[in-house]
């Protein structure tokens, strides 16, 4: 069955405490490299039915209207998802 | 700056109540073309220096020993955010 993934982060402008809290954690368990991080969210959609432009119209619409909140999020990416 | 993108999602196995929930308001909005959703995370890693594969390796470790919990979780992938 086909899958659209949908790909949310917080604005930049915005606060971000749960990636602050990991950007924290890694330099005290060894990881050095990284000097900042942002936590967002990944959704995956099971199409029903055929695999279409319009489907992936509809995750667009979606995403924006009911996976994320405008006002502190941006939808980064919608994709279909390659076959595993 | 240099990004690494980290996305984890929950294993098959596990119950996602956060991605039935989503799916279930979609059909009550309107959105009857998916089957089923289901609900992970995104980090956004933010590399200080420079980008070359160790560093994308140590990004691989921080994924599967700080940023995902292997009992529940998978990291789906690990790559170079694309320059916006």
């Amino acid at each position: 069955m086909a899958r659209i993934v949908v790909e949310v982060m917080p604005k930049p402008e915005i606060l971000d405490p749960q990636g602050k809290a990991v950007a924290g954690a890694l330099p005290r368990l060894g990881f050095t490299e990284f000097a900042a991080v942002r936590q967002g969210k990944r959704f995956e959609l099971e199409v029903e039915g055929e695999a279409n432009e319009e489907v992936l119209d509809q995750a667009r619409k979606a995403a924006s209207e009911v996976l994320s909140n405008p006002v502190i999020e941006d939808v980064v990416s919608v994709h279909w998802a390659r076959e595993s």
